[in-house]
């Protein structure tokens, strides 16, 4: 048995940032006073994912310079670490180096390329093509693989532990989804007790644009037994000791390239297990990472939001609140003659639990001028829908002058249910450079409050959502009491259809074949494919579900398909 | 020596439209009279690109069923049609049938996935795998590829001539982009002459979203010479006769699918050879059609815009008159305090010569309660840019309503040098359904104007673009004396830098390197980054270059890349 000390480099990278990405790999090494091999996440060095900044030649040319750069920090350990390396004809593989005492010793290219959901990677990448290898680290034979590689039967990891790898280690660039930790789990402790080796995984952590990867990363042992795992949501390094199991080499075992020999463990590293996230607390992290590393990695610092006295304004101005202090979060009520006094009173007690910065900027001189312009047209003074949205528009453009201002970014408040049905205002209430909650069902958003509530309390000792916001009914508030449920079915009849219809790709025949009721069916469908037009014209927002309104949904907005 | 009369059936579907593409087809049938094969384009049974809809099983399973209505139709003559082929584990083939009295004798699997630019073949279908066979029709064995599989050196078109195919026929769903015809007849003659084949050649027609396929169908014999051939931008059927020599079944040959027997063709079909267009003639084609069909399939008739009097607006609404007839086009002036008397005049100028509708919406009113409203703000009066995108931004609120309560459609008028550069207001001269120009250099959009002022003049006999719009500088009028060029570059510097940053995915020290000024660089490169945002949030558009701002350019939001 050979005990190999491991360091999990769960880090936050930036795409495109070369330097800062190098900064921090230097950083958090600095952190590790002892290990075998440190483990970096996939593209590690330039950000992940690189979409089509992949295809600048010169970028992967200074991509691979910065990775000379980590190389020359491994005089004390083992990296292996994911950069982009350039390949034939101008094509690029998503690679990983193994590096010690300051040279790149070998490199493993991903073999399997996830192109669905969200990822790209037969357009960005060539498919590497082996041959395999295996590195001896400590004495261990260690097969190295890349992400997706771990998950395809048959692939590299397979052949890996075939060729005679004692333990096996993934670097990747996961994203969160709703039950994604769980089947990673499932896959490395399945690969540990296939192989009957101890599998290491090791996921990035932060935002990048709609994705918010999760961290989580973890080592099973043969048993299939998790022996110690990264937090969720943050950065960590985590280093422990894992004892592995001495292997035969086999007669046509892959070759090896002898890194370094083992080295006294004896006083054996463990780390403590973490408790697993709640799933709605778990929702909550990735929102609020989500948020953080947008503003911050766009250069911002405050956001602005118009705080409706509604629900879905009021976890967006919670989330930014968590991620970004209070302190920097402006909300603009901006009240209407259809606001109620309940929801004015709503959102300045949210404000004044929460200690937000706040201005109310009343909507109706300017409601008032932009009717009277419009009664000179032949269709005269706007009413019902145009005037609904007219109201919201306002709003629209009083938050993004006061964010052009003030140099803050305007965080859009909609939900998935709205914005599936197209209930929303495009340059309106979907204006703005983040959706916090756009992959997020209304069902979802009181369940995401609730929880908030039990949870840490405001300054005052209160909970940080009022409970009159909670307990009312969702409205618009664009005409005299209007609510949500006079234009859609309730949320708890419409979200179960809405899941079916997007997530599960169900067409509109199976739906009524599934027992929904056929008008209700009919009705939502035709919503739902209606507002893809303005769906592509909203901003980005974190996915958190299997399939968001983002680059893991692609629907033609010209679509006469009515099944 | 066979001679096999063939129907080029250049038709424009409606993705997702199965019933109505089946009638599409019916129809165009019904006006052949007598030929053996009629070449239908990829996924004419289905529409094209189907984009994530293809991964609806239940879509799958009714576009099956559509094509056995079109089989049905093929008692008179053979049809080669494109289709969605359910395969193993919900996957699905883009594949070719082959119909004859009524059955489908046989189907062909496109191998060769497109997965760069706009296309994500990859994502969407399963590579075919053979194994090939040749279908005899008319007494010629054909050989039946479908699209990129024509265009990959040692692909399935090298192994249906090695196995005995006397001719080749592909269908295609080719979009439109500047230089791709020729691109295409290069790679049709090739084909021909290497093979020493007869090659035809059937593309698509029409709009879908942001692509426009452009037809230019035709057909090359073994000399290399384009013997046929289909109009551009146009739906056509075109009949001709084609002569296939002998070629001996080779030892190892494909199977071979007996179809029908040779047919007295002693009359000769021939058509007359079509002049190509020219370049800037082609580009304006492809505008009025990408702009007729989204318009049309997406169930209006009217459009309005802005009409600035200004060179953007002057195009747009001059192609959109071209495109959908001038009394389906309303124009709105909104002078605001900084407009010029003779953009009013230029503007009024335009819509008589074209006859629009229009309708004069001054903003001062707006703007000012808008102002007002926001001097109660800590930041005080809106000035600077913050007061400049209030103004574009009341434009595009005033535009929408009357879009809203007429049921009109907003066409925006931006181009592509200010959507590169962010020389735009998010939710201001960006908003709108369709962005006609957005993939137009402002270099280009003179030469379009001056093209279309070349060409059929107004009702009144004047040329239709008023030479005032074309001679004045360049002006947003958003402040007292305003012009582009106090911001930015001469669009003359500007345009090429910005085609070799974006189309030629050069960097900064690359473009330096080329002999750019490096100040200058570096500025266009920081503007175009930093614009990012806004472009994710803008309308689509046709796509008309090599890379344009949609799905053909996938770059990261946060991207902190300066290189």
């Amino acid at each position: 048995m050979n005990r190999i000390r491991l360091a999990l480099m769960q880090i936050n990278t930036v795409v495109g940032d070369l330097p800062g990405n190098v900064d921090r790999i230097r950083q958090r090494l600095d952190q590790v006073v002892d290990c075998d091999l440190a483990l970096f996440p996939e593209m590690a060095v330039t950000g992940y994912p690189l979409e089509d900044l992949v295809h600048k030649p010169g970028f992967v040319a200074d991509s691979r310079a910065a990775l000379d750069e980590v190389a020359a920090l491994s005089d004390r350990c083992t990296l292996a670490v994911g950069f982009a390396d350039p390949g034939p004809d101008g094509t690029v593989y998503n690679a990983l180096a193994v590096c010690r005492n300051g040279q790149v010793l070998g490199t493993v290219h991903k073999e399997c390329l996830p192109t669905y959901d969200v990822f790209d990677e037969a357009r960005d990448f060539r498919a590497g093509t082996g041959p395999l290898r295996l590195f001896r680290v400590a004495g261990v034979r260690v097969g190295l693989a890349i992400c997706e590689d771990l998950w395809v039967p048959g692939g590299p990891v397979e052949r890996l532990v075939a060729g005679g790898a004692e333990m096996v280690a993934t670097i990747n660039g996961s994203p969160y989804h709703r039950g994604k930790q769980a089947a990673r789990e499932s896959v490395v402790t399945a690969t540990a007790t296939w192989s009957g080796r101890p599998v290491a995984y090791v996921n990035l952590v932060g935002g990048q644009d709609q994705l918010v990867f999760d961290g989580g990363s973890m080592v099973a042992d043969p048993a299939g037994r998790i022996i110690g795992n990264g937090p969720r949501f943050e950065e960590a390094v985590v280093c422990l000791d894992v004892d592995v199991d001495e292997v035969p080499t086999p007669p046509d075992g892959l070759p090896v390239v002898d890194v370094s020999d083992p080295v006294d463990r004896s006083d054996h590293l463990v780390v403590p297990p973490l408790a697993p996230l709640d799933e709605v607390g778990e929702l909550y992290e990735a929102l609020v990472l989500a948020t953080r590393d947008y503003v911050h990695k766009s250069g911002f610092s405050d956001v602005c939001l118009g705080l409706s006295g509604g629900v879905d304004s009021a976890l967006v101005a919670t989330i930014a609140a968590d991620a970004l202090g209070s302190d920097r979060v402006h909300a603009v009520l901006m009240p209407s003659r259809h606001s109620s006094e309940h929801s004015v009173n709503d959102a300045e007690d949210l404000v004044s639990r929460q200690g937000l910065d706040d201005l109310t900027l009343p909507i109706e001189e300017v409601h008032r001028a932009l009717g009277e312009a419009l009664a000179t047209t032949p269709e005269g003074e706007p009413v019902g829908l145009t005037d609904e949205n007219l109201q919201s528009r306002i709003r629209g453009v009083l938050l993004m002058a006061r964010a052009n201002a003030n140099g803050w970014l305007v965080l859009s408040t909609g939900n998935k249910s709205e914005s599936a049905v197209g209930y929303t205002t495009l340059y309106g209430d979907t204006a703005g450079a983040f959706a916090v909650i756009k992959d997020v069902t209304k069902t979802r958003v009181y369940e995401l409050c609730h929880w908030r509530n039990s949870q840490e309390p405001a300054a005052d000792g209160r909970q940080v959502v009022p409970e009159a916001i909670l307990d009312k009914p969702p409205s618009a508030e664009l005409r005299p009491d209007q609510r949500d449920d006079q234009s859609l079915p309730p949320y708890d009849v419409l979200d179960p259809v809405l899941e079916a219809y997007i997530e599960g790709n169900r067409t509109r025949s199976e739906l009524v074949a599934d027992g929904h009721d056929p008008d209700l069916v009919g009705q939502i469908v035709e919503l739902v494919d209606a507002a893809e037009y303005k769906r592509r014209q909203t901003p980005l927002g974190p996915k958190v579900t299997v399939k968001g309104f983002g680059r893991d949904r692609r629907m033609p907005i010209v679509n006469h398909y009515r099944g």
